[in-house]
């Protein structure tokens, strides 16, 4: 909670509200310096786990012998049980949260086949859904959430001041409590970028949706990779950028 | 322009619309490949530029001989008249856009002493002509604005998909047509990250305003730089989360 004040017109008056944190975790991976991530301090293990395993440091948790994360000292030390070579390539990304990828691209991403298809009331009661679990979205706003669903429930939700650590903290909860994200739907509060969008293929997850809009690229790459893209997701609609993802009584074959 | 299709109900209807745009550009360096941005392909120069004066490469143009960017290979070649080592640290940002900072450090700053104040008004109908200006923002939204302005006018207006490549271009086209960046304010449609508010010091800006939220660690950074932060920003009033920028009939003293 922090004091602020309101300005209306000429006068101000003292406010208390929470205001968005983020903060510093410098990851040392087996005692080597790797990285530094901005973040929001809830679920860091999830994170830590998660952006691993994105990077393809880990394979899963049984690559993880122990993450001791340190939030005051923003410091997390995570020994694997192997060593390993850390990724180098620096790649400075458009998106909200994250921001490096080292070892993203597409094409080292196989094309999804899934035929799950999702009837568009089902993503925005989901979306809705999202919205409602998304409890520091609703108390500072200026927080991505992100959610790992099946068409008729939330199966993990995660929230961070960075859209993709968002993304990373959903693949991190879900490895810890065991549940499979193959063939499953992402839903995000935000922007789908290119980044994570090729997170969602990682995941296998072949039907991404998000209450705003995706980048071109991001639709560019969901052609290539069989993902189903759906923006401005409302009660009432929404829109599809590419996929055959959706069940529709009128079947739209986007050709993007 | 791309095709998507609009659901409403069971129905999909094929429109057609703007979709932001994001393409990698990598920077290379006296020959040396230096990182990749995803970013807007607008003002790529003045990307480049800013970017660089951000990471401390450059000190101004002085330093620059040439810039040549190829849009379509997603390159950009700097030459400038001097060797330089180039920053390795590495620090994932939660912002939107950008996303790496090198060297930014918020001991290397020193603290602002300006003495400009301005009226919560202009705040207000400055941030009402950067969406105005903001011709992308409006085409496809999901896009983030920034402007340096006076409190009479805009001076320089940039967008990108990344809210720290809009901040960068702003500088660079200010370094590009030599419109100093001290003492002015520096507007943004998105949310204000601790990478920005240190982005904004670097130019010497006492005033930082948004339509969104400030982060608490940039309140905090803003508290030891003397940086006046302003969020919320509307016709009838605004935030005011810390600094002694604001000219009120009542004074108000920001106590964090």
């Amino acid at each position: 909670m922090r004091t602020y004040f309101k300005v209306r017109g000429d006068r101000a008056e003292e406010a208390t509200g929470e205001v968005v944190r983020e903060q510093p975790l410098t990851l040392y991976i087996n005692g080597q310096r790797f990285l530094t991530l901005l973040c929001s301090p809830m679920k860091l293990e999830a994170l830590i786990v998660g952006y691993l395993w994105m990077e393809k440091v880990i394979e899963g948790l049984a690559d993880v012998q122990q993450v001791d994360v340190s939030p005051v000292d923003g410091r997390a030390d995570v020994t694997l049980t192997r060593p390993v070579t850390l990724p180098t390539e620096r790649i400075l990304t458009s998106g909200c949260g994250g921001g490096i990828t080292f070892r993203i691209d597409h094409r080292l991403f196989p094309r999804l086949s899934s035929r799950r298809r999702v009837r568009p009331e089902a993503l925005a009661e989901r979306m809705k859904d999202l919205f409602t679990a998304a409890v520091h979205y609703k108390a500072s706003r200026g927080i991505h959430g992100a959610a790992l669903a099946e068409p008729d429930g939330l199966l993990v939700v995660a929230e961070d001041v960075g859209r993709h650590n968002a993304v990373d903290k959903v693949k991190g909860e879900a490895l810890l409590r065991g549940i499979p994200t193959e063939d499953r739907i992402l839903l995000s509060t935000g922007r789908i970028s290119s980044e994570m969008l090729l997170k969602a293929a990682r995941m296998g997850v072949p039907i991404v949706a998000s209450r705003t809009s995706p980048t071109e690229m991001a639709v560019a790459l969901a052609e290539q990779l069989n993902v189903t893209v759906c923006g401005y997701v409302r009660p009432d609609g929404l829109n599809l950028y590419t996929g055959e993802g959706l069940l529709l009584t009128e079947p739209a074959t986007a050709r993007g």
